[in-house]
């Protein structure tokens, strides 16, 4: 086996050894107080991340089983308006359709929602509102207290992904009336991929609508997670559960602030790179919207190759992240996401620099130099 | 920390430290060679544990997820006809009862399916059959391959859950004529709980029906699984992936014959024990079903209390299984399943056979020595 590669992509990201060798620990029972204690630590943790008192649980499942849980549970044969502005956005929308009725509010990728529309479509009975809060695939973040607002006047139910944002970022689901809030564990907590965690507002309980997948109703969870000890309704992920515990131990040790902080300082000392090189920052950003806190998408300098650029990073020890679909070979992307401090910023971009000039572009000044100054 | 306990239950089962500290290495991007790499061993030794040529993919999610995947992907408003002598069936036919018009064919827990039954579900046109091999609830082996016969002749789909079978006893996949088969990481193959793996037929795959949920839609898995690298649709559960290839490698260097004739000793071993002392196995078996061989049910003997009984045994180190809904308190149950060998065999039996005599049970005979004179 070789050296491992860096992960500097918008997730998975780098995983603290602490946390990845919770899992090297011998099977135990999972209807036992030993694991209902770790489910526990982590329910109190991330909700402290979420800002909610809402329920939580976690399903064993990449986001996408956390998409589909928050969608389909109170979905069924609902009007469902979508805002796109990106990759994962599409992926709230394709989801829909397998539900209710659902229509797109589509933007360019990586420009503003259009919210005029989405107040149409409020005002037109649309019962739900589908949100990426932070749209990683263009490195754009939307107004998600905005949003959540027209949701409340018009009595329609909020369901936002925070995949990349939750534990990394600002986010107040109660405050902002996020009805179902999901995250993943593979982003800012750095702990491995293949949980989603769920939170859930009485308002949502609710509107359940009926026949949601089996293994992802939300009812079975919150009956299991209300026990003692705590379960899930089907055998769990035991080994992601433990690392989890353990991320989220740290999240509590950092702090959240302190961490958000990080994580947002990090994004800057990133956008400040690009702006010293001379290049654009992709997304389109208005006064509601913003640079995403934990991935910068930049734009490629004419003449400069995708799979060389990166290919040459990769050959440093580090991975970063090229475009999606249509953006492949237009932009790359470099996440900040989980523990992720200065010794990795600055090393990619230093490599990224290098990876720049010998891929032909002239930079126009030092953009290793503009971040370190961010970083202090 | 305490002592970890010896698991001895129907699964989660011990997992050998190889397979464990295979999930302590550094996050992997799993869209790369490496993961494409670890998922193709799963493949080719899952293949031949299968005894398929069929595609086969690998779910992040419980047994339940595959179980949901083989049903939901083919039955949409079909008629399903649901084989249940136990618990898991009966959670297919739940499962089955959210996507098509299903009809449980209900025998007692733990005594014969009724096949008869079936013929005429058959002959009024069942499109699909659903069935648990080796029902882990009350230690009964099904008739998969006669069941697979009248499949065929109806030309119905043949939906087999082997979650405890598969890895740790004779399955035929093809040879038996099941279009989707099912298994599970934490059962047979020692590795952690997360996982869920599925066969499908060519005649499954020209009989999908529209509209599965999103993260199980099988065309997904298997495009993805089609490319170089392999990879899945949505972010895998990269460490069970580590973990699970493994646990392949272990199946292979033992041998897959080998490792079946172990599980199906150790069953025999526990069965003698059962005997010697003088108690009765649960099942009722003809000459079409079977004991298991990958877990047995004992009934309690008059007088002696669940609690009591298991608690013993848990307070001297080791995890039995008691029975689950209307058997919890009659039957208790002891699993084989994985790397279990004489050592885990002997020490569990000696206990429970101690703590039987503790709860007032005069145990005719050394049921430890009867097991051991199995074993070798």
């Amino acid at each position: 086996m070789e050296k491992e590669l860096l992960l500097m992509m918008p997730g998975p990201v780098p995983i603290p050894e602490r946390v990845r060798f919770a899992m090297s620990r011998q099977a135990i029972n999972h209807r036992s107080a030993d694991f209902g204690a770790a489910y526990a630590d982590c329910v109190r943790v991330l909700k402290t991340c979420f800002a909610t008192k809402n329920d939580l649980v976690v399903i064993s499942g990449s986001g996408t089983a956390g998409m589909e849980a928050a969608i389909a549970n109170v979905s069924r044969d609902k009007k469902i308006a979508c805002l796109v502005n990106g990759k994962f956005g599409e992926r709230l929308y394709k989801i829909s359709q397998r539900y209710g009725k659902a229509t797109e509010i589509k933007s360019e990728w990586g420009t503003p929602l259009n919210l005029e529309k989405l107040k149409e479509e409020l005002e037109n009975g649309a019962e739900v509102v589908t949100l990426i809060h932070n749209e990683t695939s263009c490195a754009i973040k939307n107004p998600a207290e905005e949003i959540g607002r027209l949701c409340k006047k018009h009595d329609a139910l909020f369901l936002m992904d925070g995949i990349t944002s939750i534990g990394g970022d600002t986010v107040e689901v109660d405050k902002w009336g996020v009805d179902i809030a999901i995250t993943g564990s593979q982003k800012c907590f750095a702990a491995p991929a293949g949980l989603a965690m769920v939170s859930v507002s009485p308002k949502a309980w609710e509107r359940m609508t009926k026949n949601p997948p089996y293994y992802l109703d939300l009812a079975a969870y919150k009956k299991s997670a209300s026990g003692t000890p705590m379960e899930t309704p089907y055998t769990p992920a035991v080994p992601l559960f433990l690392a989890l515990r353990e991320a989220c131990l740290i999240v509590e040790e950092e702090g959240l602030p302190a961490r958000i902080a990080r994580h947002q300082k990090m994004a800057k000392a990133v956008q400040a790179a690009a702006q010293a090189w001379g290049l654009t920052l992709f997304p389109k950003i208005d006064k509601l919207h913003n640079y995403s806190s934990t991935v910068t998408a930049i734009e490629y300098p004419a003449g400069v190759k995708d799979d060389e650029m990166r290919g040459i990073v990769k050959k440093m020890g580090i991975i970063i992240a090229g475009g999606q679909d249509h953006l492949k070979g237009k932009i790359f992307r470099i996440g900040n996401m989980g523990s992720v401090g200065p010794l990795e910023i600055l090393a990619t971009l230093a490599i990224t620099q290098h990876a720049l000039k010998k891929c032909g572009y002239a930079v126009k000044g030092d953009g290793v130099g503009a971040a370190a100054e961010v970083l202090g």
